[in-house]
């Protein structure tokens, strides 16, 4: 059963289109529409769908954070060395610069988040699949 | 008539407790929930719920800027000199450092924004109640 399907198309920032500029990094398919991209202003704003199973690789922020407010489904959030946190909407993360960590939606789930992101991330490890198989 | 009461209680993040520390800055009632206010981001970032009629005053962002993303409902956002723009959920707004402006709902509509603001507010004059009644 797949649930949260009308997150699908986005809750009330659009979905946008197929994230291919960072497909490299996730695992399964996201979508993502940018909110924010402006030479003026220090952070970078974008709305992310996940379709279930679908999960970024490890990744850390280098020289800044991330804020992800979670409009959207169900999905999990992990820094390295600490449990899986289960997110629904309403949720709010921080990661602060230099944490391991990575996000993404539930098995069964779609799951949408915006994102509020200064710095540069750095991408590492695809999340081991037996890792996220037992969430 | 009151449209959009759907926001009243917050449409994915909550409306949060009437806005006291912001009162004097506005005209109506307005309610905040907090979202992010940590030493370590430099924005802060908070859920911002208008009544019908409620706006703020004239105001500035000094040494930042803000984002505005539109939850809920229907309002107003004016840059001095400029004509005013209906925003709806889904609207994106930044207003650079030194722009004089305002925002808040529509006289007849509930109007919800998700604000993160870098820098300091500097507060400034109410709109006047003949220009906010022509909209």
């Amino acid at each position: 059963m797949v649930r949260h399907e009308e997150v699908k198309n986005g809750v009330i920032f659009p979905a946008g289109e197929k994230n291919e500029a960072f497909s490299q990094f996730f695992t399964g398919q996201s979508y993502l529409q940018s909110l924010v991209f402006d030479p003026n202003v220090n952070v970078v704003v974008g709305n992310v769908t996940f379709e279930p199973g679908c999960r970024n690789n490890w990744h850390i922020h280098r020289g800044g954070y991330q804020i992800l407010l979670v409009t959207g489904g169900e999905g999990w959030y992990q820094e390295e060395g600490k449990p899986a946190q289960l997110l629904k909407a309403g949720d709010v993360i921080v990661t602060y610069d230099g944490v391991k960590h990575w996000h993404g939606a539930a098995k069964d789930s779609w799951f949408e988040h915006i994102a509020i992101t200064a710095g540069k991330p750095e991408w590492l490890e695809p999340v081991d699949d037996e890792l996220y198989s037992k969430l």
